[in-house]
């Protein structure tokens, strides 16, 4: 299985090699995600490129590996925060706290007034209540409202558990007003995985439609985030970086004319293509002379960092040291005693038909909502280890 | 919500009282899982009772905290470990290697070698390839040979992803012979949380079916393990925990006569019912004026502890200081920036209307499949903490 990597010229030289190198010149006895952090910075270079006066925010809860978000700092870029410990992970690694917005639309109260007192500015909001926490707690901050917009053709379109609808989010400026808070702007999320720019107009002639809404009421908007959305390469043909992103940030400027301020945030589309998992065959199996396919065990599942499997909807792409020899289907599982813990079994995986037990696999682009997803010890299995390089 | 304890009289006396003080007159600043060292006492007495002559092996997948092996240990129960590393927790805590069986038919074969150098002699298999790993790692060994039989009744049906059909049994049965490993037994699985006794029959009656060709076949079985599936309270009726047993027990010694042993592996239906999880509401909200449903944010959610919410399978109890307040549906969600994080949607939760950020709220009998479910750092959020009382 040969893997293309989707990246712009200017990040080719340092990938993939290196990671290649570094894995290929050791041994490990657990699973273990191996992190690039100078494929990083060809992605963040890559991204800003395309992006130009927008700002990004890292959405760290991607991988908040402490080597990560230093290197990111030192690059100048900004942080999105899903919670104390990542705000707490930024400022300790250098960001500025006018430079790390609180995105949690899900706030413990004590949290905010952590926040606050830490200097952070910018919070996120999609209810009354949540606005009202903030106030209390952070009398003053600026926040934006997050919008539902429903129009999404991302690899997994997000649920509506995020956002309000545009009647909602205008009484929520007017609140948030009234609160004595700065309502500064509006953000939205296009999905994860988006994989071509394209995809992005129709919620963003949703999005303007909105925002026009808003001006038209009185509202002194100074503030788009854009959110995430941004895509990693797991097979299916994605836009190139830079490209990705200028025309992502043509399409905004056309539709939100002179908008002071725009943020990105990037996260599965900064940290994915950086990282790969060794793992390896804990056994090859037929349950019946009748099977149509062979199951491959190995030792990380769902439980264990590879979470994003659930409902087959993010498609990991392997490779191992037999990769010559002929191929077939088979169902792919982790090594856990959960019989959730399947993989891939709807669309099972083709892989080599001399794999065993004890076989190296090596798991592409993994780099993010991997290491963090894995559970503390399910089964007795310790976590996923993560080694930066 | 008035919660009702399904249990024996013989452990009425115990719970949920003493719970619910420890918890009552504590706080907590994150989600907590509190287990009740006696009620756990209780529920292996109230399930032996009923088991009668079989030993009872705890699935210390379910939860393996240090004190209930320890209790475990003490009442004489055995075990059943998934991994390496629960075996050494059950050895650590005085458990007799020749009372640990090593049940996850997926092993790593450093393991295998590992248990057998610690005493360890029983293992399960469903493969030729697990087979080879045990007889090249712990020559002799005896082995149980782990079927599938597909006539479940659980409320949560196993996958294909453990066992193997009758004809690939014997089989195995002779390779293991061949191998010189001492193939004494099959296991099979009725499904988790399998909540009446009489729901085992037509697995049981399959099993019995398969076990008469292996003696036909001429192999001396002398080892029957029945598996779990031993169910908790989560709203619908379950039998008691000794009626349950014994009946399945009877329904045993029926189809397995002459049987010298049997072995059980409860997990849920031994420790569920003596947790409970102290969380609080970060957020209530609506998304729009046309929605039919509140919103209600936990601290908790399927990353840092709930992961059986998955498809909504497994549904939990919930209590409040405000139910005595009118009650109405909500669409149930964790505090992570996932959109997967999601509850229940499908069937909403009826929780009182004036539950606001803030609010304390119990999740009963939630001993089971939890605590090492959770994620190590998800969006920042620290693992579930765990009490033992």
């Amino acid at each position: 299985m040969t893997l293309h990597f989707a990246q712009d010229a200017s990040s080719f030289a340092v990938a993939p090699s290196r990671l290649d190198a570094y894995v290929a010149s050791r041994s490990f006895d657990q699973p273990t995600l191996v992190m690039d952090l100078d494929r990083v910075s060809a992605q963040y270079r890559a991204l800003k490129a395309g992006l130009g006066r927008a700002d990004i925010h890292y959405a760290v809860k991607a991988n908040p590996a402490r080597q990560i978000i230093a290197r990111l700092v030192d690059l100048g870029s900004h942080f999105d925060a899903a919670s104390k410990a990542e705000i707490a992970q930024c400022l300790a690694e250098g960001a500025s706290p006018a430079d790390v917005s609180f995105g949690n639309t899900i706030k413990r109260a004590s949290d905010i007034a952590w926040a606050w007192d830490q200097g952070i500015t910018l919070f996120a909001a999609d209810a009354e209540e949540e606005l009202e926490k903030i106030a209390a707690n952070a009398p003053g901050a600026s926040v934006y409202i997050r919008l539902i917009v429903e129009v999404s053709h991302a690899d997994w379109p997000l649920t509506r558990k995020f956002g309000c609808d545009k009647d909602m989010a205008l009484r929520l400026l007017d609140y948030a007003k009234a609160l004595g808070l700065r309502p500064v702007g509006m953000s939205f999320h296009v999905g994860s995985q988006t994989r071509q720019a394209a995809m992005w107009a129709p919620t963003l002639d949703a999005m303007a439609h909105i925002w026009q809404a808003a001006l038209d009421a009185g509202h002194m908007l100074d503030l788009l985030n854009i959110g995430g959305g941004f895509p990693a390469f797991y097979g299916e043909e994605i836009d190139a970086p830079t490209a990705y992103a200028a025309q992502v940030m043509q399409m905004v400027e056309a539709r939100f004319p002179n908008v002071a301020n725009i943020m990105a945030e990037p996260g599965r589309g900064m940290v994915a293509e950086a990282g790969v998992i060794v793992a390896e065959v804990m056994l090859t199996s037929r349950k019946s002379d009748r099977d149509m396919h062979r199951w491959v065990f190995l030792d990380i599942g769902r439980f264990s960092g590879l979470a994003e499997t659930e409902g087959e909807a993010i498609r990991y792409q392997f490779e191992t040291a037999r990769d010559a020899d002929p191929m077939g289907p088979c169902i792919l599982a982790g090594p856990s005693c959960d019989s959730a813990d399947v993989l891939y079994e709807k669309r099972p995986v083709s892989l080599p038909l001399s794999l065993k037990a004890g076989d190296r696999v090596l798991i592409r682009n993994t780099g993010a909502y991997t290491s963090t997803y894995s559970s503390v010890c399910f089964n007795g299995f310790p976590p996923l280890d993560v080694v930066v390089i």
